[in-house]
């Protein structure tokens, strides 16, 4: 089944190792996006996966497609046009020092796209799962309402719309977020919801903002999560990713999900983090995957966690695993193994 | 004496050795900018220079500044605030294949500045000399009165004005560039002139457009050099690098310099270019120290040529050169030397 | 229209800069291979490139694959299985010193392959041309057979088929290729020849083997071309590259074509080589780019040669330029322009 | 006293820091192999230190050999013939990411070896001990062979030979290394067994298969390591390195000896692990050197497993450490100093 | 208030990631040394910093003087002359390996220098603190001379005196080292004395000398803070650090204060480290931070310490770090954080 | 035949690819050093090459070790002691920019040895060729000493000594060096004598000083190989290279012998240069190697010419070829050959 996710793509500039931007010489260059790296993660697991956003007409643009083409995502749909690449640096944490991201990210091609440059008749058609975040929304009133006019197209045409709330406080507001997404939410038939996300995006209270206990706070999570399927009746599946974050490297992580009324978990592991960025994309595509192909739901969450953690190990936005990889994690003591 | 440069800094990325953009997987990462690299060419060479801009008041500024202070600019008058740092992607050719430059520079902390933010009365007090290019006022209207106000000043205080005409097709239109150099160029004492910048910046015809053959142009050069003296009497001084290039690797440079009146002509270097761009930053920069020290026409030149093709040695925006490497070149065979 | 190339891919590892073998601790992996270089350059030109190959069913081939995806080449007809990738190690020469390429390709999954495991009929509906290298058949007696079931079929539905005889001594004897070669010329609509192979491949004698004076023999390659339509009629396109090696960096280049019985010839190309591999291939694209978008007989060959000299600047297999990049070199002075 | 190993070196690749294979550009390439890592290590202890195996005559050949002399390693005896060098590809996990290698190994020169090509009369003269390990003789028969004619050399002329039994399951199946150790074992007077060792290459069920749980299985090692003894009169000295491995980087080692009936345990080394591999060869030549300088029973297992985990902090296959860096170990706290 | 430190700065040698210096091919560069960290630090935290020493007069101390200037240090003072710049080879460990440094500091133009080449009158001028280490007199008898000359001034002036203890067993015996520091103490206004420095330094016994477990020796550390007040009455701020030091990445770390009588302590931070230099550098520099900006007994050690531990996760001798850095890791769970 | 080569090595520092020393954050790390490069050279060639220097007892001295041991150069004579390793700096230049060497050899182990420290009754038996250069004794009175000493043996064992003049300016003045020079000329019986080495070394007039124009005076340089022969009858054998160095990378390079009386000349290389250095170490190794394996005369300019213009293409100090890549080079167009 085709999967069409929309957002944004940007060039992604890291200081070598450990670096700080202060002292950098060098960046290495990668191409990501919250939408675009759970596209990637669906095609590595073998899915039919197609990326949606505007790119601008230049070397970089053509860059950004030559990642997305060499994971082996569908391009065809991207648009070209005016305007530039969004960037963004990334200056990575160690220990008590925090990852500290500075975006670029004003006037993108996607920024400057136009709503109707969007024809969903022929961009859906034959599409089986329509994949967005908060993000796309986020970046102007005219992707706000592409996602709106995708929306509906999507609930008139039986495809189910996926949501990941990703909310993002130096993109909008916590108020202005709310009121885009109460307005997109009962299209929405599958949500992720993480951290803050609840309360900045929903208004709804599940936790306390505390990085350091989120797993404790997992009554609190099921209870927003009940809320959200209360709230929006089409929204049935509503899955989250609980954190305690300790240090930049040593987090533990759990997968929660709501499941036409079900809770399962997943088991907590303790990690060792290498590169701390885009592990909910990888548990949004983890959690795709299994609904795709039919996983039950303690299998389901088992392998959206996995799929999340192990992109912790990984370096770069994007999840670069196979679903064998994932079933290895799965298997206590995965780390442990060296076959040879 | 002190010298103040005015105009634009960005963040110059470059794949590494002779990658293209499609392939590159980490980016070279420098700060530079025309003003910018004649500001530190003026400290490297001993002299009080400082540079003035506005840089954003994020990581991606603070390197910049860093970049500036470690050659020995004077960065205490570089404002700071909103914006973003202007980039520049730069693709080093080879051979056959031109080098490549993508701007990214819109939204610049300098492009959103108010001219009003420049009090000149304090920045050019003590000021012996003033520098900008044709890209300073191409940045914006703002920037272009922010030039003429810094001028206007400099003229009742007697200081001299040095304009490198600089024009860049890719910022503003020959029609454009006429109309604002034309204000401009009465309050200017000193003034470069490349290759097109003649037609481009002042409508004056020097130069065919031809790159493989400029140095057979000289004297279409010289009658234009005459004709800038005519137009604009206060600017008696006027310099420009006439070139021959043949490939990306192989050209062949010489300097001519109208000094009131009297023109001198360096010899002509046959140049293996490892990097071709600055060139003509570092030809000014090597002129406003000539100036300075009041070294003699013949010598003048010299200098100023030999501090120009150094440039295309040295990797980066900067002239990492100290005057004894100059002189070494003026030498005939100074590359040859290996003392040890 | 859709070009299918058939060939073997290989990863190459080459010392960083120019160290040699026994100093490297790292090298430099790309992925390539002579029809794996044209199907990736049809592709960046825009046309509908795809690849047929067997690789190994192991993280390096799907690394091989990623590299193909990346430049937009359609990989699905690709075969997986048992075999190892085929490996090459690549020491770049410089000035006397000649470039050396270590072979490590035996039992590659292409070389163990089953000529029955190619459906033909299946692989080459839809297909307008057929390409292939003399390397193809050289890995085995089974792609020999492939090769020969391609081209019977493709003869029989007026699929043109362009085969670059490319003799690798390494690989086979001038013997045991012209008996191959021989048998599959008749096949063959369009042929490139360059050098030795000519008398290796065909048993026709072109080219005295000094690669210092390859333009100077102009003639005698022309009486070769001659001859190869005079034996295999239905190749009456055949075209070659022209060169006289100075040392590894310097060198002159200039394209040759014979079409349809009329001779036209580029202008010459002196170059500094930055990598002289897989121009070759370059210029079998090229050619094929242009007979698939009707260029005339000097803007095909013109074509040709210009994309051919562009790959001897760029890092890699792969020929990483666009139509307008060779469209840059087409006109005189293309290296010296800097658009900025 | 000079010390034989006989064994396989290979070109190991390994993708830059943490990278996968999939988006590598390059590799880190070094020389290694089980028995070449202990030939080194006894070298770098100051050891006489030869070894013994069959390599291409070609560059890679050559880059084995200089690695191998370049840490003091007599490379004299080594064969130059046919075939290739064998390389493995080593992707480097972390945390719950499980490191992976890709072999290809066949048709090394080595595997292509006959085992009349070995003079062992020439080859052991003057030789005071001999090593191998299990993967020697899985190479192929004639290893085999050559293995089994060593050993019946060695016993007629009191010469010890060690043996780390070494199974790799990608090599034989436990069946056929049951069946080839069970004819080698007889002549073996010291035996490295580490994990499913015991049970794969010798039938003997000492561990579980649970690498988290290695050193809660203490006294069931200690079972198989006794019987070993009781099987094999000859072999009176059995080591083990025992380990709960909780992740990739997060381990805990310790070593345990029988040393003609009497057992020696290590302190347990709780490890931040560089680079988990080798740590075995790292552990066998730490043995190896202690019996060669008479070290007494609890500083010989406490000098072999001290050598064994510094390989853990060590980047390449080769344990780079002096005597003086081991014995810093196995002091209390030798992590935490800093002498300066 | 503008602070001059007077102290040697280094080039640091350290291989790639984790390697060797016995497997090096390339050394990472930088400059450093104790007093260069602290004006470094003090520069970054808006402080006007000043650095003295002297420097040879060639590249490698053009480098040292732009790495100062780079980060905001005024670097007019610095002598240059004849000698070398003292270089350090820095090899990091790893987990039981501990770290390694080789000293090549011979000779160094400070080394070299003569004590009246330090004009203390002019050079003190204006100059509100002065800071230096135990490293500076332990150089030669020229840098004690001046040292002292440098005290006496202040205290004529009323200028404070910071002393880091820094004992260097490399460099002096704790013998002289004790007499030479007997003699400085009394100038000295406020001391950091860490570990060792009590009794190596001072000749008071406060630590016993194991690394593992420092903290828990604070009541003895407490004793020994006390001690040097009643010994050197002007010295009435005495700051620690104190350190349980597990394995090269493992420690834990918290900071003790002895301030006009009373004692403050911070929190205890528990660290992964990423290189393990220059923390007590930071230390110092947050110390005279907070001093000169009346920071209160609690505030000035937790942003000391804070500081401090900060700079275990940067590379490189200098803390890059700002004053938000520094407050970020303050509050509790800075590390955990990632504002976007 | 064995040879013994003494001398010095160093550490040698290099700036990635052309950057400047002002510039570079780290630097390629190489051991190298007049003799050691040619001890390596012959080592590779095949011959038995010994190194005889001392080096310091640290891990630098074990690295440089290293590195001759990898290329196959027995070290087992080499002392160890008290002292540094040298160190030299060498930025690369770039056509017009020269190549700057910035030493840092002094108090080296080597340079405070004590000439009785060698044995050479020892070091030399067994030996048939001895092999220093002019930097030898240029280091301390000491190695002049010790050089003295060896000479005095040879000849007394009719062992035959070679000398490059090898005059370093910054090591001694010519004066000094003449001095000594002449001391130790009459027992040496091959004698390497490049462009200022003549008067510099010898005082003999026979090079104008112009780098440009070597090849042209070649007249000059006969007439001085005669007078070196006329005044040291013991040495008939006097080699010499004769260069036109126009820029870095451009220069022509020619061989000229003088063999008992007979003139044989080399042709005459073009070279594109990618580093030159140690060229003259490559010649003297080649033509010592010549001489070991009785060429004949055209045969030994012919292929020591060769040996040091292939130096010219390769990284680092040691000229890392085999003998077939030599006589590639010393056939006609060498360098266009690519062998697949």
């Amino acid at each position: 089944m085709k999967v069409l996710t929309f957002g944004e793509m940007m060039l992604r500039l890291k200081p070598e190792a450990n670096e700080r931007i202060l002292q950098a010489d060098s960046f290495e260059a990668a191409y990501g996006g919250a939408e675009a790296n759970v596209a990637v993660s669906l095609a590595l697991l073998g899915n039919d996966s197609q990326y949606l956003s505007k790119f601008p007409d230049n070397l970089l643009g053509d860059a950004a497609v030559g990642t997305l083409r060499r994971y082996g995502v569908d391009t065809s749909k991207v648009l070209r046009g005016a305007g530039r690449l969004g960037i963004y640096f990334f200056e990575k944490g160690a220990s008590v020092r925090s990852t500290n991201v500075v975006y670029d990210r004003k006037d993108s091609a996607l920024a400057l796209v136009n709503a109707t440059e969007f024809d969903w008749e022929t961009l859906l058609k034959g599409v089986g799962m329509f994949y967005f975040s908060g993000i796309t929304p986020a970046i102007s009133p005219e992707t706000e309402k592409a996602v709106m006019a995708a929306c509906e197209y999507c609930v008139e045409h039986d495809i189910p719309v996926v949501c990941d709330l990703n909310y993002r406080g130096k993109m909008w507001s916590a108020e202005k977020a709310q009121e885009v997404m109460n307005r997109l939410m009962p299209y929405v038939s599958i949500c992720i919801a993480n951290d803050e996300d609840f309360e900045a995006a929903l208004g709804i209270k599940a936790f306390d903002g505390n990085m350091a206990t989120g797993i404790s706070q997992k009554e609190s999570f099921k209870e927003g999560m009940m809320e959200v399927t209360r709230r929006y009746p089409r929204c049935q599946v509503v899955a989250s990713v609980l954190r305690d974050i300790h240090s930049v490297e040593d987090s533990r992580w759990m997968g929660l999900l709501l499941n036409n009324g079900e809770f399962t978990e997943s088991a907590v592991y303790p990690m060792h983090v290498m590169e701390g960025v885009a592990a909910g994309d990888a548990f949004g595509a983890g959690l795709v995957h299994g609904l795709l192909h039919d996983f039950s739901g303690q299998e389901l969450i088992d392998f959206a966690i996995a799929a999340s953690v192990l992109k912790l190990t990984i370096q770069g936005d994007l999840n670069l695993v196979s679903e064998s990889d994932i079933r290895n994690v799965m298997k206590a003591g995965g780390g442990a193994s060296l076959n040879r």
